[in-house]
């Protein structure tokens, strides 16, 4: 393996210092970048993109050749567990993923395989090693899976969701089939994500995309709980190498004081949260990750760079910072604003890091 | 005009004693009701049931039959105003509202009349006189706006939305364009609310169901800065007696000591903030609304009325609390369970109120 030429991501989830505050963004291999839509249309549909190792490999690395990125992320989808547990995953025209099979009882939950990652997962595994050793260690690679919860909301909505009525018609009226449904999808991903550490991941992301639909309550029992089994579970040093973990989930900002207490090292911030209110409450315990509103790439040159400053002051001196929008890039975003973002945060956050 | 008979939601939302806790559902008249759809298909389509002054007030009092509410609330649209200044608002079966001249430009925003609720808006303050009169004073009758904000996305995206691009692109590279237009709509707001007032309605509530997808500095810039014009415009006195106004912003919990000091009366919360919590907050400043997850009313008799025993508990002794749902009724709720929730909340809240 080559050893990491910039590893300013991996120190900052860490809290140890850095030059420059180090900066990615969530689906930053996407639809807006022109040579992505190429490599897509190659490769037929977005799963079968995913499913091959080089076209993966291609567009993950298809940022990094435009942006100063300081960190790559493996370009999947968060429900191939599922697809993998037999619930036939598909994707229509302008719409979000569908599953043929949704799961509508608790025979469908008692009945859920397993997958074995280096099986039914292998091509995840495949498209991580392949990644990895094109990276020739120029930056750290992120693997990643979707969170027991928010790949249960697919699940039994059998795709997106606006108000999750089926789900919560279970969680209200069945708790004990949703829970079994949970504890074997941590499971899952817990065997998932130690198999793309083991791979070449060199730090591991959970993506809880809608924990924040939940009342306090709620979010603990379905959702926090089993990312907190998760943490529990994953491989946290690799190649002699420490493995950071990351919790995302959005609308969650009142939650910080109990994600923080899960263990892990980085919590994702979306931008409805002041990143300084976010720093006082739980900074002293892990490294934030966020925190500027995707659609302030629309805007001129210099109000993106007045957003960088703004959050890059508001986060102050010191590490533990690691910039990056609040949620995925729009696919409408023009490829160079993301440029002027990802300079910005280098630029202007150099004088945070003196000490 | 009839003397009110109950009066415990008025005094709740002032922090005066009552002897239960008040409880009404938002979207109480709505299509979980087999009795609102027949009036409904008598109308014709949802527009004409709204324009029609009896018809409105018969759906209006349908849910005060069957469930024992403290509260009626108008039967309207929230996008009333930017129809009445010509925006052409519709309805496509299945999907949320549009409008068939959403606003592009400047130019757009500065041709934008102020609707007299007199003439064009006429049929929403019939609507009002009639619920008045045949409530004959059992409850009182709450008013409604949607907030500038809210319109405003709307009126920018041509319809509901799901990344609000359209109206980010305009905060961000235009701001001074949607101030304006905030602006506009925030008077146009202040004259159809009072004209509501004037009309019978005993307190008023504006509904900002967007604000939450904005950055906290954002939602202070467009959204609660006009929300907090409209509450110092409003009549706060009517027929001898105060005139409560509600505010309530989707997924604001973290944001309500802002919001209480708009003057407002009563802060409406959603599900994902605790009771407790909000009114250590605010307690002292305003009334709180809320927060019942809508989805509970999926669950069984007895698990509803653990969660309202578990909310009343949450909140505790004293004035101060309207209990209700944390958005709106589903339409696939069986109207069985509304009942067992409403009958809850006075069963249960009696403890509460014995000082």
């Amino acid at each position: 393996m080559h050893s990491l030429k910039n590893d300013r991501y991996l120190r900052a989830l860490l809290r140890q210092p850095v030059d420059v505050t180090p900066v990615w963004m969530m689906r930053q291999a996407g639809r807006y970048l022109p040579e992505y839509k190429a490599t897509r249309a190659q490769a037929g549909d977005f799963m079968s993109l995913c499913k091959n190792a080089e076209l993966a490999c291609e567009v993950t690395l298809q940022p990094l050749r435009r942006y100063d990125l300081d960190a790559a992320i493996l370009f999947s989808d968060i429900l191939t567990i599922p697809d993998a547990m037999g619930l036939g995953l598909y994707f229509e025209q302008g719409e979000g993923p569908k599953f043929s099979n949704p799961i509508t009882c608790m025979a469908d939950i008692q009945n859920l395989p397993a997958p074995d990652p280096e099986q039914e997962l292998q091509y995840v595994m495949n498209a991580v090693r392949t990644i990895r050793k094109n990276l020739q260690g120029e930056v750290p690679l992120i693997g990643f899976s979707g969170s027991p919860w928010t790949l249960a909301t697919y699940m039994i909505e059998g795709g997106s969701s606006k108000a999750f009525t089926k789900i919560k018609k279970m969680a209200f009226s069945e708790p004990q089939a949703l829970h079994l449904l949970l504890d074997k999808l941590a499971d899952s991903v817990i065997l998932y994500l130690n198999a793309q550490i083991a791979a070449g991941a060199q730090s591991v992301m959970v993506f809880d995309t809608w924990g924040g639909v939940l009342s306090p309550r709620d979010y603990q029992d379905f959702s926090l709980q089993y990312m907190h089994k998760i943490v529990d579970g994953l491989t946290r040093e690799n190649e002699g190498r420490k493995i950071p973990v990351t919790l995302f989930t959005k609308n969650a900002g009142m939650w910080l004081e109990s994600i923080a207490a899960t263990g892990c090292d980085g919590v994702g911030l979306d931008w409805t949260i002041d990143i300084d209110n976010a720093k006082a409450r739980v900074g002293d315990k892990v490294a934030l990750q966020g925190n500027m509103d995707p659609s302030m790439l629309y805007a001129s040159p210099e109000r993106i760079e007045q957003e960088v400053k703004h959050i890059l002051a508001g986060f102050g001196e010191g590490p533990g910072h690691v910039f990056n929008l609040g949620h995925g890039i729009h696919l409408d975003v023009p490829p160079e604003n993301a440029k002027v973002f990802v300079d910005a945060v280098h630029k202007y956050s150099a004088q945070y890091h003196k000490g």
